[in-house]
């Protein structure tokens, strides 16, 4: 029931992101029933590499809660995380990630790599899967909404020489 | 010549880490020789996971240039970057990395994993060694003296009970 709620609170925040028209991704934070850090994908309107939900929601809990250990904390996402917030998952002290949407072409818990098997220092457990559907929908119905603007954009013509 | 002299720049903010207390990590980002972007490691003092040199670097480069793609830029920094760090240049599109010291603990450029020659959408080129000593021993300096520090401090006494 947790997973389900907190899930739904990501979704929330990945619908937030694709109304500004960036990729649905969104993030919560939860410590003892509660979400102290929430973050969605803003990389287009941030115009930063490190626009990710995750990287926003670990700077929110980590200025929430004072310290940069997110001892006891759980991670809800509605996407797998990519190298850099796996990465940073681990920087933080994460123990628990679950996420929504598995990622074949940049997930890094488990898709292209598993970064919280390798013999790092922290090895948070991950839970998959959960409100995969929705959160599935939600970046297919970006994708297929760009792919049709982009088709009814007028063509770009060489301009002609004299 | 350019190596060294970019990797010097980065040794100068490893330093001022260090005298902040931090771990002592440099990072700068050049394009057309120019450092566009520079950072070091503020995790203690900034309170935050994400605090370290090359993301702060990464964060202040896309704020110049105006955009998240660094396509045309070289990030030199003194240690070998984190699996987050690597990410995050993964994420950026940086074509061109140049380390000093190797990480066996934490580095994801060839030393506990390397993300670049994994199937992600971008692997940047690496060099490394570039001024090794010099990025090792400014570590190997600050662990020491935080042994001392520590084994100087007054132990801790189990408080007596009646």
């Amino acid at each position: 029931m947790e997973n389900l709620k907190f899930m739904d609170e990501a979704l929330v925040l990945a619908a937030e992101a694709a109304a500004e028209g960036e990729v649905p991704v969104g993030c919560v934070i939860v410590r003892n029933g509660q979400v102290v850090g929430r973050g969605r994908n803003r990389r287009e309107t941030k115009k930063t590499a490190l626009g990710h939900g995750e990287i926003e929601a670990i700077a929110d809990a980590c200025k929430n809660l004072g310290g940069w250990r997110l001892w006891d904390c759980t991670l809800y996402v509605t996407l797998e995380p990519c190298p850099m917030c796996a990465g940073a998952i681990i920087n933080a002290r994460i123990p628990r990630v679950v996420y929504g949407a598995s990622d074949g072409k940049s997930g890094a818990c488990g898709s292209v790599c598993d970064l919280f098997s390798m013999a790092f220092n922290h090895h948070p457990q991950v839970e998959k899967g959960i409100r995969e559907e929705e959160c599935a929908a939600l970046l297919q119905e970006f994708f297929q909404n760009l792919r049709m603007e982009l088709r009814s954009r007028p063509k770009w013509k060489k301009p002609q020489t004299q």
